[in-house]
């Protein structure tokens, strides 16, 4: 059911045309915002430099439409906002066929799909239709109309800190400027939202928490440009969410330098729940790790996925829908993934025993006082977590070894803790 | 022969009914003492706290039995000592067959089996026996009757220093707890005596030797909480030994952490006398292992071992015997692969080369004067020894780059050694 | 075309009657010389002390030959060099065929190849035929005569230093010792000598090159004598040139601890140019890297063949000739894949992105404009290439993890240099 309340959030954001800056962004941030209001909306000024970016003029369209030779209107932004090439110019003109082929987009190999196309650094205009509605066009004069701006405004962002007993830090990331397609993107972004839920609810947090919405690639380049060298200094794992919303894999794709506690958390919370995930090589990244991870900035981030961008057939179309793609349970499988991961981030001590030797369980009630052939399966691994817990292996090394999800480990852990057998030792290390 | 000569000895000592205290270990040890007269019996009195745990009482019992409705003794203790649950208080009782039940055990698995259970730390009694032989028991008034006692005293162990050129020390353990059992354990036990004996028997040892005969958990432990900062300070490699009489497999088991001389030495001496033989991980672990590589503990003890403890259908029932489990070929077997595990520890320098650049071994008569195609392998494996001799490789990581057993290596060494082109270094990290 | 060249080189090289001393050396690097003028030969008196050897006697040949009962000259070195066991002192008598016998070298397996044999350091006289012509020996009195000196004189190389901008240097050995052989041995020098035309044909270098013909084992014991403590503090890569003429496989061979440059440059070459090379290993040794890699040596010298000594039927055999074994496709394979290995190494810097995050290539022309589902792979690469140069990945290591040949990326390094976004960093790590 909660993947339900993420799936309703998701469809009240479908509507709203989203880009890299402009309203769309801003009342998606009011939406989430609503689910939860941590959120602070923050705005960066047309112009600024960011690294070696320059933030562009910001980006509003009210309407768009193309009508034919006969006077029926046969591309309609109202109907969906994907058939306006992102970042157009705005134009209100007549134009031959000829003329209007030039600024139309369409994709053969998916004849019946609006593709996602965007021009933000190169002012251009431009319309993207179905190939089978494309190859019905016929000759005559067809007037064309964006009603759009690109003026010197601002790029909007949300963040929002959750504290915790450290000012170490979790860093989350994910993205808000894609109009409406739904696993890339608006699964990542709704799931994000009760993932900070949740974190918000727990009553207290061994981590703090920094969650930020932005717009991808301009977003995070101005949100590092203002923040690396906090970030650097705080965090110690994090994840770029994005496409977390179908129900047909779960995906992995590494930081940069891999080995992070990210790395090690993402893969064993994904071979836990699905032993057939998907594990992506740096080479095939394609969203915000490319600035979080870049050279230089190498933040611990990794993503958890579902289907990965690019990776599935309705990707960057108008096929890339709630109702097809995007389902209850892909939500809240994804949501899942992301909230096992940060339990694991918070639980991931490393346990050491504090006697010498093996602990006589026995008289602590915790061992079968008569010998037989074999102990169960319970106390097996009560002994395999004892005998790791050196203070040099953290929880996920131990549960890796114990071969169980390392939330099997929680209970045995407190239980040992109660008997005083354990104790957590806290490392900067992972 | 020698298998014979170890086979007898356990024949001798296959009568006693051995637990983890009691008479049962003084006359193991004793005979074990005719046989090597260097080892001191010691003993800690009951109550001792030895880190986590306490010395308990001392367990004695003389006689018992189960004397059927109709009069006959069903259940005879001086037929088999596996009869009496382990540490079984005394009782002479009548007793209605619902209550005996609940005082027998017995393994359907394994019908024709009387089942080896033991309760060292909680006081009951019991009756083990055959699957076959309880499902004839009828109702009626049965005559119970344990002659035991359970009383302050001691627990006994055996220890053995034979000294060598270094006080660096390799440790050897075996466990002399378990009543008329074969693999698992009167191999152990008398295959270390044979072993103690050689090693005493050599001209002149490199490091010394520690030989420790103890009862299994509560020994180690026992042993440990007195010497443990001495061990840690002078163990350079040693095998817990057990399970070394059947000639079904060769088994290793390794260290906690893995990778020390005696890990090293194990697989290397293991894969040269039987490629196929079987490698464990510490999750398989299952004797003092348990303690010598607790965390903290970390001593470097691995296992040699023929079919492991748990690995074998006869284990810890009364069909693990001298006749059908071990053998003297298996007990041969054992003894020669622990024994050239000693000699590789004894022989594993560094050798280094004394000449720059290839000696001329033409000139010392070690290399064809006429050149052919191909060299013979003699003359191979000593320029490959010799190539590796740069002082960063042992020698048993040479004999693993020259594909030979590094038994092979000796005479080669001793060659090189007497033309003055090896020098041997010694060093304390393996 | 080069190869053809290459080739004609080696057939006026081919009749010299080449050993470790001697004219046919002198000859033979005189002919070098015409091709390449910067070689300097040097000698080294009979007699001297290098490392654990010492320079034998000159030896020269001038005529040898055996003639049979029937007064026909049946053996004549003048028709092969390879008929006289190399280093065969000088004998003129009659013999029966028996004493004949006991100096006659045949191989069964190849009946009609005549062996190469050679005796430098026992003094012994003897002739090599073909099996087939040695079964049809007939009784009688054989005129055996060999027209040949061993006295004290010189072993002669030759040495060229080609300048560069660092005092570092790759180093480059290849062997002059055998006679009229193809694969092993004239493709070495032949190659090599062009190799080094190459190299002083560039504008400028990197490194030094040091490129030496010797005869094998006792030249290269004899230049380390005297410069090893050189080499140890110049060298940062280079290869043993041996058997790269034939067209049949390309081969490696590494240094004895491997990871060096040198290996690392040799791997990714071969796998570049020919997926399925030959990777030997240390134990399948046979030429100079035997000295040069020796312990305490260790010089980063690797091998990059085409089908190696030993290897290939017609090895150390009359058969190994410019006809059927050494081609110019062979020979231009084999001095392709050393010059690619060179310019490898010149172009071995550790690349470093001078922008925080990724740069903006669309301002620079260096990126689509327009969004698409997939970017080109020409970007991508150029992608690649950015988001490894962290300063810590030589160009080999991010060709690598690229997966393109090195030579793939020298112009999109060029390319990003020339727009201010990349360092070269240099390391002597690597």
């Amino acid at each position: 059911m909660l993947g339900e309340e993420i799936h309703n959030c998701a469809k009240k954001l479908w509507p709203i045309c989203r880009s890299i800056t402009g309203s769309g962004v801003r009342s998606t941030l009011a939406i989430l915002k609503e689910k939860f209001p941590d959120i602070v909306v923050k705005e960066v000024p047309s112009g600024t430099t960011c690294l070696d970016w320059t933030i562009p003029k910001e980006w509003n369209i009210r309407d768009a439409y193309v009508i034919d030779p006969s006077g029926k209107k046969i591309i309609d932004f109202q109907k969906s906002n994907l058939h306006v090439v992102g970042y157009s110019i705005p134009i209100d003109a007549v134009v031959t066929l000829d003329e209007l082929q030039s600024h139309l987009y369409s994709s053969p190999e998916q004849p019946e799909a609006i593709p996602y196309v965007t021009s933000y650094y190169k002012e251009r205009w431009g319309f993207c239709i179905s190939d089978v509605q494309r190859k019905a066009l016929t000759p005559g004069s067809y007037r064309v109309r964006i009603d759009s701006d690109l003026k010197d405004g601002n790029l909007t962002y949300g963040e929002a800190v959750i504290p915790g007993d450290s000012t170490q830090e979790v860093f989350i990331s994910t993205y808000i400027c894609h109009p409406s397609m739904a696993n890339n993107e608006l699964s990542g972004p709704v799931v994000t939202t009760f993932l900070a839920r949740w974190l918000k609810s727990l009553p207290r947090r061994r981590y703090t928490y920094r969650i930020v919405f932005i717009p991808e690639t301009i977003g995070s380049i101005a949100y590092l440009s203002k923040h690396v060298k906090w970030l650097q200094e705080h965090v110690v794992a994090g994840f770029n969410v994005s496409c977390v919303g179908d129900d047909r894999a779960y995906s992995y794709l590494p930081s940069r330098k891999g080995g992070t506690l990210s790395d090690i958390v993402a893969r064993h919370v994904l071979k836990s729940i699905d032993p057939s995930y998907i594990s992506y090589s740096w080479s095939d990244r394609g969203s915000d790790e490319r600035q979080y991870c870049a050279p230089g900035i190498d933040l611990p981030i990794a993503s958890i996925m579902r289907t990965k961008y690019g990776a599935f057939p309705e990707y960057h179309t108008s096929l890339d829908d709630l109702t097809h793609v995007v389902t209850t349970q892909g939500l809240e499988g994804g949501y899942n993934a992301l909230r096992l991961a940060c339990e694991a981030i918070e639980n991931n001590f490393y346990p050491k025993v504090t006697v010498l030797g093996e602990p006589q369980l026995g008289k602590r009630g915790l061992y079968p006082t008569l010998s037989a052939k074999t102990s169960g399966n319970e106390v097996r691994v009560m002994m395999d977590l004892i005998t790791w817990s050196d203070g040099e292996h953290c929880l996920i090394d131990i549960a890796e070894k114990c071969n169980v999800p390392v939330w099997d480990l929680y209970p045995i852990v407190e239980k040992l803790r109660q008997h005083g057998l354990l104790s957590l030792e806290t490392s900067t290390a992972r």
